[in-house]
């Protein structure tokens, strides 16, 4: 029975690559159900392969941050609710790399945040990955220092095509998604959009093989990815900013400025959808929530800021989130995993 | 002499209203040197009429701030500067609306500032203009106050085709302009905008007969505007950010939140330019600014806030600003309007 | 009858200056319509007197921004309203100076928006005031450009203690006022400010001959000032933020980060005063005001920044604003005027 | 030889508890090295003991958030940091509560956030200690839902005197610690907070039995606390915003608006605290700091905005972090616990 879940591997050319969310033609065209891998090529578009190249020589805006999609989906209407249940998602390369951007990151002024000072000094550093250990190895410019951090993949960019007619670049986070730099995105995890246009038209990309909470200096562990999932559309339900959904727990990315709002957006969404599907008075979840929540600060770099609202479910009524879509997926999910292991 | 400026009359028909900055086909071409006068459409696509009509019931989201254009302008690649004088802003009705959207404005929690609290209460109000008085009257609704604003007509919205492949919704104010909603956008200014596709691209609407500053309800007194206007291109310079230049002063916006960015984007692009075209430096210039700006807030209630540094020529070097073009077309527009006065 | 009005004059030692709005012993007690002249030295407590001296080498914070008080107002109790009318503000000095001071100023990153880039460098410029013309000539450093800027004295500072048994520093604005750094504070006007502690204690300082909307290198032309102002009290009406009033407008000052919450803070509050006092509805007032307010950008460089917003009142309803305190005051403070110039 | 450490437990009578950080007499006077066993008051100062007790009224601004404190620490001085191990924080009570106080939480409008929204309903949830269970329980008050949360103990508001002469009100947070509200200040932390004063007169407060990240509705599981604690001194060195160790982590409190400057403030100073006694370079610590980071938002509702920036030790070079006070801290504190088990 395992064998029956086909695979289907999707690899873009170079030509391929999505820079925008909205206004791209569809790569492929999939099924609710289906199972495809595909590959992601880093954020560099693959320019930066060695500490002698900085971004501002190799890499040309604006094409950074390549997406592998759109992906059209059968069946997804506007006012419907696209589920992306990332199977698997795999370091593409035994290295990766980071980088200082000039006027880019949380702890310098940008375009947005300018000031009159001179830009940080930039900088590229190569991280190895150990399988042996499941690690990322850094390695110090300016001197002999190195440690690990542990492997933790996840794709820091998943968006569909936005509404009002709007075409987003790449670097964006919203309500569509997109740049959302969310470690949560990761394998195990269920990420639903609302649909847009026809088709959800969705993409994704930035592998991060690791990063730390804000993405500080702008930039995680940068790498191209192998990616299994699968997708399912929930008829007749708007999420109106993305949600996500893990084996432990229910969480609402909120995107915007300052970051302030990015946490009242996810916050006042997470109450709202708890209050709505269990029934719960919106101030008894207004108050669970404030006791109950494990968010995390995503993105303090991108044109919008994110942070992820999460609440685990354990703390809250027993109710087929989504329309159970979650663990129907992760059994397919396993399924599909076993077949891979025992090839 | 006067007769030769000729004047195109450009009226779009309710198809043909643009509801984005990028992505919309051309309504027109249009030639440096080329004087046009244009109809807007009101921000409420006109549906609006009288103060029965609330905002939520009569509007249909997107479908609101329709705009006049995109006009491709020959000649403007990416890297010039589209510099557009507006001639004459006149209000093409006697009556003019503003209302309360439920969930939009500075004193109310938004669709991004999102709280649980419920939405203030819905309004309509229509103002009427006095011709004789130039001014437009305000009825309060739950009394019999009435007052009376002098009509100061402007653009809230004028912009061209965004950069990065992008396409932005007509709410929007970023670097492309869009809805700034400054009242320096009205006749006798030049707005600058960097140019970022062939032919530039630019729409405009969103007439305003008076505003407060800061668009404090998230809606000015909105109105349909007749507009006469003419565009040059300043090859080879490209302005980041909007620049606008008055007889009396040159400006920059800043469009981006939170507010204090929007300021520093305004005042940052501002001390640069004058630093780079002046020759003064940036420290000397930066001081200069502290002192002699006399910047105004346009909105804190869109999708980005909008501040606008401005800074009196007489304060600064004499210099021709963006190639002397303002007081160019200020002489192209007087002979415009005194053909219009002797018709 | 002129001749009855005394003033008397108050100049503070060195070691009388305040440092703090609250914690501090009045330096004088002083009656409802008493009329005092006082003379507020410069921010950087004279220290800064040549190009030369630059801010870290010669101030040592927290002895900046010195005040002239804290004065005893006889009757003010907690939950009154002081008012303050301001007199005359006139330069003590024919200089004044300006500087940058490492991490302070809208367009750097500062001790609260840190970033890891380095400081812009530090520079002082020396004013001179022409009485002649009634202007401060400035003279660029790195070049031989000067220009001259119209002299436009007011007071940075001017606070009473706060509430909630609070202490801060003279650099603050907030509730209780402080630095709130608004050209609004000049002559002629009048600054409401509610009664935390018996006898108000109120202070001022600061003086500014002229300064650019948002303070934006976080300095204004800094100089000593001689000051006649007098006071009344409002009892049983508590200003929770300051409210000015001139001839011609009612204001409020917001200061709080980020700037869009000093923005609603000023404009919700005059909102509320004014449906209050007058009888319009809120949603009334929120309208008219959103059409009326002429408001301005105080700073975007102290610890909270400003934002005053003002209502001219001849788009209001006839009242007598705060018991009609100001138009009284302004009869006082014209007799003084007389009497002085009598002399 | 466990029993030469004698535990001094002091309890503030109501008239002790302290309301400000600085401006107040100290409880006590303690040496460093000293244990002393405090009580805390819950932050409504125990006046919420059921759900009919609505915080505004029964509770009375400002006697909000009681401090036991605040205590002279001897040797203390200006430029050091005192050091404070929380050995254990244990719930005073069997119960605790939570409310909602008007116009006060994250996903409301507030004093700062000023709307003209009706501010949300007031309520009051009591929470039981199961003690077997270490959990608290919640009680819908709407319907029948209950759950529980694991006990999760720590203070949220601990602080010295302020610097520059100010007296802050203990719901603040700012660089002399305060009202950070963050679950990192646990059994088993040390809090360093550099010294403003002599003594540096420390108070602690506002027990939190658990607490979901950011207090998104402004108050979390409230209850008195039973805390046992020791203090060092860190002479000649001075952490210029609150530091955190724990035996796997240091972190750096940033407090401030926007929610991002807090973010930056707390990044800013552990990537220069890290360089500074590491001695690797700003950028790779930046670059470490950036995939290293497990930073926490501690509160979204304060009159600041608080975030934790939190980097695990093994991933940094092994160097005795603040002269190696924490580990021989927790050693003091292992024999204190053992010696009260044995009791």
């Amino acid at each position: 029975m395992i064998e029956t879940i086909e695979v289907r591997r999707i690899v873009p050319s170079e030509k391929q690559y999505a820079w925008t969310f909205g206004g791209a033609d569809p790569l492929a065209r999939i099924k609710p159900g289906e199972v495809i891998e595909v590959f992601t090529e880093d954020c560099f578009a693959g320019r930066i392969r060695s500490e002698r190249d900085l971004f501002s020589k190799v890499c040309e805006y604006p094409y950074v941050n390549p997406q592998t999609g759109p992906f059209y989906v059968e069946g997804a209407e506007p006012g419907d609710t696209l589920a992306i249940h990332l199977i698997d998602v795999q370091p593409a390369r035994d290295w990766a790399a980071s980088v200082t951007v000039p006027l880019f990151g949380a702890l310098t002024g940008t375009h947005y945040t300018q000031t009159l000072q001179d830009p940080l000094p930039e900088k590229t550093w190569i991280y190895r990955v150990d399988r042996a250990s499941d690690s990322v190895r850094f390695q110090a410019l300016d001197s002999d220092f190195r440690t690990s951090f542990p492997l933790e993949p996840f794709h820091g960019t998943i968006g569909v095509a936005p509404a009002a007619f709007e075409v987003r670049n790449v670097l964006v986070p919203e309500s569509f998604g997109g740049n959302m730099d969310t470690p949560e995105a990761k394998a195990g995890a269920t990420v639903y959009l609302g649909v847009n246009v026809p088709g959800a038209l969705f993409s994704l990309g930035d592998g991060h093989y690791t990063m730390g909470e804000g993405e500080t200096c702008g930039v995680a562990v940068e790498g191209a990815m192998n990616t299994v999932l699968t997708v399912e559309v929930v008829k007749g339900t708007f999420a109106e900013w993305p949600r996500l959904e893990s084996d432990e727990a229910i969480m609402v990315a909120g995107s915007y400025r300052p970051l302030e709002d990015a946490f009242r957006i996810a916050h006042t969404q997470i109450v709202q959808w708890i209050a709505k599907d269990t029934g719960l008075s919106v101030m008894d979840t207004y108050q669970l929530v404030s006791q109950a929540a494990r968010s995390r600060i995503a993105n303090v770099c991108d044109a919008n800021y994110t942070v992820v609202a999460k609440v685990p479910k354990r703390f809250l009524p027993e109710i087929p989130w989504m329309n159970g879509l979650h663990p129907a997926m992760r059994a397919r999910a396993a399924a599909v995993m076993a077949a891979r292991k025992s090839r």
